[in-house]
């Protein structure tokens, strides 16, 4: 798999459809070196997600019929402004546990929001059922070559932008977003996955040696709680040996508050997650190790000006 | 005045102190051309005001007193920081519309907090009588040579980080921000100065020819408001002919939550004024005419994550 030239491609296919994020770099957060940031959650509709959607959009034929997606929520966000920005129907399939603030931004990008009962794994087994009834497009959140090719454009993009780490720390929840990462790095700097401990699939599958059913909950469920990990992330795992870590739901709690107090990023808990792992000590770097924090995603609920 | 020179010479002096925003380019908010932002809220303390605190005790003796201000909230918070950071003890002087979240956020630096009945102009005049009683040193919010040239760091670090635009629009209050961006581009590119229609200081000493007292209120108060415009803005703002606005407080809640929806920042609303401008059309660019945001303060009442 020619993953460079893949995730090469999809970054020319995506630009101007989706913005170059921000970074930025700064000691603090009672930690003993800098870090650097790179704020993927002010990416459109709150998430890196608009990457893959916009990929997958643009790199495949879309059916009359449209396009569905299963989502936690941010996915569902992504791809409905994404089908919206490009001028098709959008059938989004979400989980009750999505809350309020999500499912008030999926249909503001004027997608046909369906609640479902139940988690992610619930959504999608519906989302395929209407695929195959109507013959609707289906846009993976995270398991397929398209969406993985989008994400990996986040890292390519903070290389170009002059990312100087050793090591990144990405949250995970399907995979598609560290399955990117891993897939453009190619092994150049270290990755180190970080999961909620209530929804650890991929810390999981690491352990047991193939991917597996895992219960998901606590307070990042609804973006990183998928019940089992993508196939194309954790073969990507298996043979990049990755560093997998989990963190308590405190620790990204506390990590979400410091983001607010010391940098007024107001983000959901998976876009503290990864920040969790260094301020919880989940993860120490060596002395000189030079680190970096990858912020995804923003949808925090309650909505902080509803 | 040699400003260049000492914007200049103030960069170098707060460099490792404080840190180099980030900026982005973005379409959106329902104009009809892409926008540069420059996130200066994500400075240390939530504003721009952490420039200039720093330059000022790091350009003048520190009384074995410390450091005494006045702040609507924000330069308190810098110059807590900046005392903090540099070992000196601090004493802020705060009117109650400063609000909970940014007394908690002064008394997280460790300053000596005093609130004060009234606004801003209330809290300056018991600064000065603590000022001839210590022998404190006072660090001006926004009248004051080496505050103005911290401040004026802002955009000589958004022109190194490749700003592109025409136009600069930014919030005045007391006119230390403007006064900065005046003195370091010296007519290079436009800057249009927007202020709540309810806190015009400068607005309304440009229209009557000289700096008068007004009457401040409304949504922006506790950043914005400043009852006299400061006598070094309003020369610059005479000498270079300054463009100057106002916005009504709808336009910067409406501002205020596109930023939110549309960007995930979440700022106060004097955060959210300048981006009014445009939005409400009190400020009209030419046709191809390249715009710039400066986001100048985060730190909104209640706390989020109180």
């Amino acid at each position: 798999m020619e993953w460079t030239n893949k995730i090469e491609a999809a970054a020319q296919r995506i630009a101007g459809h989706v913005r170059v994020t921000p970074v930025l770099q700064t000691a603090g957060f009672g930690l003993d070196r800098p870090l650097e940031f790179k704020l993927e959650q002010t990416q459109h509709t709150g998430s890196f997600k608009a990457r893959g959607a916009f990929n997958t959009l643009l790199s495949t034929p879309v059916p009359t019929a449209g396009i569905v997606a299963a989502s936690g929520g941010n996915h569902g966000a992504a791809v409905g402004y994404a089908a919206a920005q490009l001028g098709h129907p959008a059938t989004i399939f979400v989980p009750e546990i999505a809350g309020p603030s999500k499912l008030a931004l999926i249909e503001r990008t004027g997608a046909d929001l369906r609640v479902v009962k139940g988690a992610y794994a619930e959504a999608l087994a519906e989302a395929r059922a209407f695929e195959e009834q109507t013959g609707a497009g289906q846009v993976h959140a995270y398991d397929a070559i398209p969406t993985v090719e989008g994400q990996g454009t986040v890292m390519r993009e903070w290389e170009a932008q002059g990312l100087q780490a050793d090591t990144v720390l990405i949250a995970v929840g399907g995979g598609g977003l560290v399955a990117g990462a891993m897939a453009w790095l190619q092994g150049r700097r270290k990755i180190v996955a970080v999961e909620p401990e209530r929804c650890a699939a991929l810390y999981q599958a690491r352990k047991t040696g193939a991917p597996l059913d895992v219960d998901v909950s606590g307070v990042a469920a609804n973006a990183l709680g998928a019940r089992r990990i993508g196939q194309i992330c954790f073969d990507l795992a298996q043979a990049q040996d990755l560093t997998c870590v989990t963190v308590t739901d405190d620790a990204i709690l506390h990590a979400q508050t410091a983001l607010w107090q010391e940098l007024r990023q107001l983000v959901e808990p998976a876009g503290a997650a990864a920040l969790a792992a260094l301020m919880s000590g989940a993860y120490t770097p060596e002395p000189g190790e030079r680190v970096a924090i990858l912020v995804c995603g923003g949808n925090i609920a309650p909505d902080p000006l509803a």
